[in-house]
């Protein structure tokens, strides 16, 4: 299908749902949640397990195009966005799309879709790898109707737009794989990806690791450059041909555009990210280290990863000095980097930092100058319609939560009010690793973690191994073997039910259930594309 | 179309292509060859000018693959050759793909196609990037009926094999760039990559630039890897997960295969890397050098390409001087790299080396170490189906030719005898270069190298741009701007007319026709896919 008919296809697909919103059909999936069969007019498969779907057909094949239609010269420089994107042919209904890399520091991708808005285009739809706070402003977007829906991650004000009821299409949450498999599958054909590149030359090269607004890694927008009809990179920092490193090869670019600036770099990357001073938390911290240590995981040659967020962060300096003192080394570390995964780097304690995304600006640093902090990207990473990644590789992952269930099923995206607040971003991928553990407190704002059911599903508790509180860590019952090798451990191993109790007790009572709508507003999908749960309105 | 279809559509076809080889129809293309309509029973287009044919279509995807069916632990290696190619369900009339980085040395090639004959297939087309000496004993896996015919650049006795028309099949020659856009356009549907990796993880992670076979970049396996329906990789030198840098990616690997050698290091890549000692060809390589410091390209931020033989190594000699005389530097050089390429780059007169195949042990020391010594790919150097590539961007290249004709037509794949003893290699994609300088002798074995009409049309003269000889320097009269700048210059600029009489005076008259039958066995792509001439059967 041409880019036009697609458009106009898809058009047509979501006028048919905003009219049929009503008469959606459902299917319960198998964790029994209610799930849509049908997605902003697109059929979807209810979840079938961790590993229970096989997909059919071939990966997406963009148009093929010829060196004959793009300069000799290799500069692919027009003056500005609205050149850029008449000449990608704009039309109403597309789909655009944007990385995240820049996170709350970003100026381009609402650039370039209030660009669009001025352009008098309608309808589009917005497909970033993750949306940020300082994009609320797509909220005005939509309203004017420039901007249909978001399919991505929603964080903060636009998550509650579209808890609230007043998306006009439905929100779809991916994981970092998710997103590359569904580009890959073609579930999702990106009509314009709008590339925001730290540094770029004018054939369309492109790189995060330097510049002015350097955020490291540029690897959540390599699907968008390798399958998208049209790639537009826009930069603040150009420089002669070859821009090396070339995360983003210029032979899948169209048009290089120059702007001022691409972001706010106190915003992009940390000055530095800082370590939890809450003890409670520093004690889950240790708890987790420790665990890691008693299970026999950390031995030489393992690995891991660990968020940023300041438990994560915390964890890595216990285990640090856990490793320092067994005398044993890890093969690789996962980032999100940080300045405490460069420190192991640099002291030996790790052959390699293979990471996603940098955090901090010691991270940029060193991923722009050190032969073995390497970026990756969601395809080597995250993707599971590929030939195997890297996330099953990784002997224990350490990641938060909002809630977790006594079947330890994990929610990342909803609060227990049911609001839709947070992404998935590579929660969901990182849940094929060895060990899998949830780091979180027992309680936050006296709102219990532990529940009998989470809010909303994002990860299925047959992979989730354990979770680590403050008041204790429950080890999922299928791991017989972790469970035999704590069982000498002066850890707190506790079974979930009786850690939920004490908090229960302690809170007194159990929480109110949410004032929720049988309404749906957003699915989230499962990394092989299929649906494991929906989020409903919430009343205002 | 499943890949057991696709084999037995692909032996349907090859057997009315058989039958049928008589009543093949003929056109004639745009420089007046005659050329088939048909190849191997696909249509083929004429060639239509250097930039005149525009495709259609969406690139090729090879089917979606998921993790659940790949082992968790990422470990994909199988106990044998026999093992793997079961596993993907070789069968008879498959599409086998080697690349040629181990050149003379390879043992890998040879070795997966007499695994499958001793499995017992039949009428395998083998595609290598191209195919060497060693690999001579596959006319017997051709007599046994094996291997139905090659899709490649034939080199020496297979080409032979091929002219005496011998092969079964028609082959078909296409430069590096062309062999990239033929797999990514799904003109050649590639079932089982067969990958020779001097480094790899048990992932299928793998590199060309360390271990005991080291032959520097990988890149022609690339395509390879990233379109085949399958992908075995076969190592003499594993390493721990994560092999990096990882030009070939496991996300795309079936199979891993360890064996004792792939190859023999000594014809991997040379000790050292000759320049010319003759007299004539040294005066040449100074006149290419002077050409392009007096046509005024040799300045700074310039760019220039050439090859490994003993012409091209003595130009870069020349041009190094010229260029340390004038104090000007080089924003990029393009490899095949050498001990003289890396000279540079050390001393500072280039700022990058972009780098295709590494010939010489310096220059796999240099791209395994140094940062700015980049492995490229044919995706970004050469891939005309792409939206640009690398090789319009270089500002002068310096090829060798077999023959040139008075109208600046090239020939690079036959002899004046009509025998095919030489593949395309990147020649073609080259010629996209700012200026192209084919420098080449006078004439060699008494047979005139400038003639009225190239035997083999391998370029058009449209792209050729000046032929340096020892005699004298004739630009196409296309390029004014050329004769202008080289006005006032003390080189011999001639016309090629005149340069031709004065060599055929020499050599006592006119050369005598070569004996060529009108039996196609060979057709020459174009970059862009389109057929630019045939290459006919030669009597014994």
């Amino acid at each position: 299908m041409g880019k036009q008919r697609r458009a106009e296809h898809r058009l047509s697909m979501m006028n048919r749902m905003e009219k049929e919103a009503s008469d959606t059909p459902f299917a319960v999936n198998k964790l029994g949640r209610r799930v849509p069969l049908e997605v902003n007019g697109i059929p979807v498969v209810p979840f079938k397990g961790a590993r229970g779907y096989r997909p059919s057909g071939v990966k997406h094949g963009p148009s093929i195009r010829s060196s004959r239609d793009y300069p000799r010269s290799g500069d692919k420089r027009v003056p500005d966005l609205t050149t850029a994107l008449k000449k990608c042919g704009l039309k109403d209904g597309m789909v655009i799309s944007t990385h995240h890399h820049l996170r709350n520091g970003d100026q381009v991708a609402l650039m370039a879709l209030q660009t669009a808005g001025r352009m008098g285009v309608k309808d589009l739809v917005w497909f970033p790898s993750a949306a940020f706070p300082c994009q609320e402003p797509v909220i005005n977007l939509m309203k004017k109707g420039v901007v249909h829906h978001i399919e991505g991650s929603l964080n903060g004000p636009l998550g509650k737009y579209c808890s609230r009821g007043h998306m006009r299409g439905m929100g779809v949450l991916r994981s970092h794989g998710g997103r590359w498999q569904a580009i890959q599958d073609g579930e999702v054909k990106i009509d314009i990806a709008i590339i925001a590149a730290p540094t770029a030359d004018p054939f369309g090269n492109a790189d995060g690791s330097h510049g002015p607004s350097a955020c490291g890694s540029l690897g959540f927008a390599l699907a968008d450059s390798i399958y998208a009809e049209y790639v537009i990179i826009v930069t603040d920092h150009l420089v002669p041909f070859p821009c090396y490193p070339w995360q983003i090869q210029g032979n899948n670019v169209d048009y290089v555009v120059e702007v001022e600036s691409i972001g706010d770099p106190e915003k992009i990357v940390s000055g530095t990210t800082q370590i939890t001073k809450s003890p409670d938390r520093l004690l889950i911290a240790e708890y987790v280290a420790r665990f890691i240590r008693d299970a026999g995981i950390m031995k030489d040659g393992f690995s891991f990863q660990a968020g940023a967020g300041g438990i994560a962060l915390a964890f890595v300096e216990y285990l640090k000095e856990m490793m320092r003192d067994a005398g044993v080394k890890a093969r690789f570390v996962r980032g999100g980097s940080t300045k405490y995964l460069v420190d192991m780097l640099e002291e030996g304690l790790t052959d390699y930092i293979l990471d996603g995304q940098t955090f901090d600006l010691v991270g940029v640093e060193s991923i722009g100058s050190h032969p073995n902090h390497v970026a990756t990207s969601p395809f080597t990473s995250y993707n599971f319609h590929g030939k195997g990644n890297f996330a099953s590789l990784v002997d224990a992952v350490v990641l938060g939560a909002t809630e977790v269930d006594i079947n330890f099923n994990g929610n990342v995206v909803t609060h227990s009010d049911g609001l839709l607040l947070h992404g998935i971003g590579g929660w969901q991928n990182c849940l094929a690793g060895g060990c899998t553990i949830l780091a979180v407190p027992a309680f936050r704002d006296r709102i219990p973690v532990i529940v009998d059911e989470v809010t909303t599903i994002t990860g299925p508790g047959e992979l989730i191994d354990v979770v680590v509180c403050e008041r204790g860590i429950a080890i999922n019952p299928r791991r017989k073997d972790l469970l035999r090798r704590l069982r000498n451990s002066d850890l707190p191993i506790r079974p979930i039910e009786e850690i939920q109790k004490e908090v229960r007790k302690l809170l007194g009572g159990k929480p109110e259930k949410p004032r929720i709508s049988d309404t749906p507003v957003a699915v989230i999908k499962w990394v092989d594309g299929t649906v494991i749960d929906t989020v409903w309105q919430v009343p205002e």
